[in-house]
């Protein structure tokens, strides 16, 4: 391994450690702001308390499966290498998830604060939060890879930490997605529905709680999914390389993580180039920045290369990645934003009442299909043809992936500006402050969706890769359709998705349920409460959703992780192989399907609240409300939690490869 | 092949002959009860006249379509015995389709008026007529494939047949389904919602059209999917047998006929046990029908075995799909039906409001697909693995359907209770009908699902039948997973259900609309409507779903057609296999999904019309009504027409397979 350059180690860990740096600074620079009032440091405290809470409680839930699934790596596959990779997987994407929360909320009251002071100064705020988690989850995620990599030389060693990742992501998407959507549907039936107050009134018990879940669901659940896809997918890379052109080709070895840090040192000059002065300008600050760095990366690609090989077919991967992140991005917004004919027919189908908005909206949905599916099949057909294969193919997933940091930070920033518009509403700031946290707050929604978009677009090229790498490691040359027990696992894996989101889905109902309950008996035996004269239990509510969020872990967290064991240990490899195909293919249909719906429907709602088909209060708005309601489990709980799905198939999948050649029964 | 036993002749056609017979039996006696009064015939007599109106106008369109493609089949493939067959099969199912029709239109009205005698003379009116479809799918289906079969003497030329079928059961199911919602919820919004007047009022101007379209949905587009799957999986098992065991071997070549001969008898004896003398014992008395029917086809299926073989693997197979059937048929049962807890679990979500209606509904339809698809893959491995390999599926696949006759006539039975109900409210009958119609028109709603149910199992087996026998058309001895074009081929398949049901989704909605705007402009324009003193124009509003159905059957036609050709033209079979298989896989998820969640939805709202939770009314039941709108189109629209959808890729995969192979780019 002399034959490492040193500008392969300079790219790689220096991409690393300026990412983290980077996240350092923002993280000082944000702390540096002014937190408001007394009333207001008190609302934040509480959410960020609620928080913490919850992380915590998830945390030491899922360490000790980790602790027990490492004993079981350990004793199954007899590599403690694997184990600890598994552990540090499971480490790191917490962290990052954590140190993301943990900067959120605390800008999300410097940027309620800095709106007194204009706009610019509050998207400042929110921009710079939300980029310390893009660049804490890049950092992290390739420094972890990179440092285990070199250490112990062998990309079979890092599929511990790969499963480590997926396992930390789908309890964060699931969690989270159940503790969000819970507790904002249980908000909202009591709060706005039986008492006719505002979101965000501080006399709604479960307004805290609702807070809260912004962040663990859109924050530390994103993140920890998008450190998932970056890692995962950083590593069937190499495995692929390792596979097709042997232990002792280093470039190809070392190229996705040479790649990742190119794009991250972009990513950080395209994050400067975010500014916006006013509301309008918002969205094409944002969407500016991702351009940047993708085209700043499409150069480095291009560099790194010309250095690297004598031809430039990774570099034609490369850029064909980044085309697919581009047509994801754009028929995303497409279908979801509110000055686009399908979220308009959505709220003009709203006039004929609940049902038709429902149907428009899944018909939509659906419908949204088409151009991601075409484009991700197509990235990959033409990376695999003109690109080397399915190393090609892996290339390409990984520069959509290298996008991570930017793509993350862009999120992170949803959740902050709404949070600060509901500390703004909580602690009786000036109409002028939510006046300007609203338009932000506006284009979080665009951006969530968007994103969205991207991690279950990016999901889609990473499972691919993943299954290729299946391939290499059970030394099955093909997974023929027309083998009985391929078919089986198709369809089982196809029918896994739709299993798994009727259980988040239904997951959310109960959570919310206990929600309704708790803030109607507050609202019951608290005197004076609905006349704000008493302060409601908030904590209680908190620790509703925390406890339901655990609980309803555990069963799709275990369908998860058995469900290919057990075709693999009974089918053998090969309908392993086909339950695989199965759930990517299903899962990225639903995802799509479902987080599409859901983000339209919302911004159907907006569209008419904007004062479009009668405006708020009209019977079109309420009919509107309802696909709102029905969306938000789509795209904030069931449909998110797919990508991790599909992961975490695939990496038991690769882990246990080795013993389901030797054991299968079949 | 003078092989041919004289006891395979007697047993195919005298099946086929035998259940002409009793078709025609049953539609004397229909024809011959009593037809009431003046006032009923009038209704009916308008029913009738739309139903034919639209027949007459589907049939047209459909057979320009179908005369330009016999000459494209003659042109591509220079057989004149293919396009022969091709209209002879089309012609068949349109045949089949027409007399079920004819015999429904009449025999509700005779329903309504033995109604008066109470509910034994009712229920036997009411399950005749729907027997006389039945009886008509199953002989004109077994006599057609059996005589083009005996002439020809060659399994690839029957190929014509099932696309023929394939493609006006896709017509049928599209153009029915959209017909019949777009009626349907029409109707029920300006009529129920704006207006306040109940169901099948006779004020209301798209009344006619809303029980048109229940004949032309459930009647005719049942018989014609069924007759579809009916044919092409007998043809795929011939083919398969011929591909196996080679064109000399009589016995394999001839069992599908024989099996289906013979279950045909076994019906005929099983239907005559279907009698009930009061409501609570109909569904059971169906039930009846069907195990009778079951189980003497199942000796039978032995004493054939037993006969021919000189082993028991072929009786072994049928079995296996005599059992799916059962399992399918349980499971739901079981999601669907008023008295289990999924239903009033949607019920209770009601509670809360639609959204909470919308979620359950879906979550539960998803949950639904965990069973069936379990007992359809392990159905199909277990045949394959005892029952001789792929010919085994198809020979399971072949049991399945051979309940055809039986299966058909209890679902044909519920439009015509349905419409039953619908003459006694416009005619004003006494109350004592509807109180004898009503419980009849409710078991409707069960059969309703739980043939649908059949009906998407047996096409799930029927299309991994035509999929293996793809395999012996082609030439291709595998489909690798491992093969980027047919990755690319397994999601494009994947999406087109996904796109199919968006496209058929939003159909209904436009045909609604331009029924609405009819209905509300008729109660605006007729003086005295909306008091009862002048009658609408039913014709107009006939006229106009109509229009909207045949118009929208175009663009969904075209997508069904054309796109496995471009994928097999372009990318070559392996893909196109890739297409086939990923289409089978999330048609049937999607399929089952929409029709128990529209079921179930359907269910929910009449538990709480029952009296429950509040009942008629009550805030529970309006969001329960907003569940049941939106599951209209799921189960009677998008659902159903995705199993012809799957279907006619299959066979046109078929019939183009020489071509694909010869000339694809790639």
């Amino acid at each position: 391994m002399a034959m490492v350059s040193p500008v392969v180690y300079v790219l790689v860990f220096g991409g690393g450690f300026v990412a983290l740096l980077f996240s350092l600074l923002l993280t000082l620079n944000v702390l540096r702001q002014d937190s408001g009032s007394e009333a207001m440091l008190r609302i934040s405290s509480a959410i960020r308390g609620g928080a913490v809470a919850y992380l915590n409680r998830q945390y030491r839930t899922v360490a000790m499966i980790a602790l027990a699934l490492a004993v079981v790596i350990y004793v199954a596959l007899h590599s403690w290498v694997l184990s600890v990779a598994f552990l540090l997987g499971a480490f790191l994407s917490a962290l990052a998830g954590y140190i993301g929360m943990m900067v959120s909320v605390r800008a999300n009251v410097r940027t309620a604060q800095a709106a007194t002071k204009g706009l610019k100064a509050a998207f400042d705020v929110a921009f710079r939060g939300g980029a310390v988690t893009g660049f804490a989850v890049a950092g992290l995620g390739l420094l972890g890879v990179s440092a285990l990599y070199f250490v112990v030389r062998d990309p079979n060693l890092l599929i511990g930490f790969g499963f480590g990742a997926s396992l930390i992501s789908l309890f964060a998407r699931v969690g989270g997605g159940i503790y969000t959507k819970g507790a904002d549907v249980g908000a909202d039936l009591v709060g706005k529905v039986e008492k006719g107050i505002p979101e965000d009134d501080p006399r709604n018990p479960a307004v805290i709680a609702d807070n809260v879940g912004d962040n663990v669901g859109d924050c530390a659940g994103m993140a920890a999914d998008l450190f998932e896809s970056y890692t995962v997918t950083i590593i069937a890379a190499m495995l692929l390389a390792w596979a097709s052109f042997g232990a002792g080709s280093v470039s190809e070895l070392v190229l996705p993580l040479v790649l990742c840090g190119v794009a991250v040192l972009a990513s950080v000059a395209g994050s400067l180039f975010v500014r916006a002065s006013s509301a309008a300008r918002v969205w094409s600050a944002l969407n500016r920045g991702i351009l940047v760095s993708a085209i700043l990366s499409a150069v480095g690609f291009f560099v790194v290369n010309a250095l690297m090989f004598d031809h430039y077919r990774y570099f034609i991967s490369s850029v064909i990645g980044l085309g697919v992140t581009i047509v994801i991005g754009y028929v995303t917004e497409y279908y979801t934003a509110a000055t686009r004919k399908p979220v308009q027919q959505i709220a003009d189908s709203a006039k004929t009442g609940p049902a038709t908005v429902i149907i428009m909206g899944v018909a939509k949905g659906m419908e949204s299909t088409l151009v991601p599916v075409i484009a991700i099949v197509a990235g990959a057909f033409l990376a695999y043809t003109f690109g080397g294969g399915f190393y090609g193919v892996a290339i390409a997933a990984t520069a959509m992936l290298a996008m991570t940091a930017i793509i993350v930070a862009v999120d992170a920033y949803g959740p902050i500006t709404d949070n600060a518009g509901g500390i703004a509403e909580m602690s009786k700031m000036p109409e002028s402050v939510r006046a300007v946290t609203d338009p932000l707050d506006a284009v979080g929604n665009t951006t969530k969706a968007v994103t969205k978009g991207f991690a279950i677009g990016s999901a889609g090229l990473a499972a691919l890769s993943l299954f290729a790498a299946y391939r290499e490691l059970t030394g099955i040359e093909m997974i023929n359709l027309y083998t009985p027990a391929v078919v089986v696992g198709l369809f089982i894996g196809g029918m896994l998705p739709f299993l798994f989101s009727s259980l988040t889905m239904r997951a959310v109902g109960r959570a919310a349920t206990g929600m309704v309950e708790e803030v109607r008996r507050q609202f019951r035996e608290i005197p004076g409460l609905m006349k704000g004269k008493a302060v409601p239990d908030y904590a209680r509510c908190v620790d509703i959703s925390t406890k339901a969020a655990i609980k309803e872990l555990v069963l799709p967290g275990i369908i998860a992780v058995a469900s290919p064991l057990l075709v693999g240990l009974l089918l053998g490899p090969e309908a392993l192989g086909g339950l695989l195909a199965g759930s990517i293919v299903t899962g990225l249909l639903l995802a799509i399907t479902m987080t599409t719906s859901g983000a339209a429907w919302d911004n159907a709602k907006k569209f008419i609240e904007a004062g479009n088909l009668g405006g708020k209060g009209s019977d079109a708005h309420k009919a509107a409300v309802v696909g709102d309601t029905v969306g938000d489990p789509f795209k904030d709980t069931s449909g998110p939690a797919l990508n991790p799905l599909i992961k975490v198939l695939n990496t038991i999948a690769l882990l246990a490869a080795g013993l389901i050649v030797s054991y299968h029964l079949l």
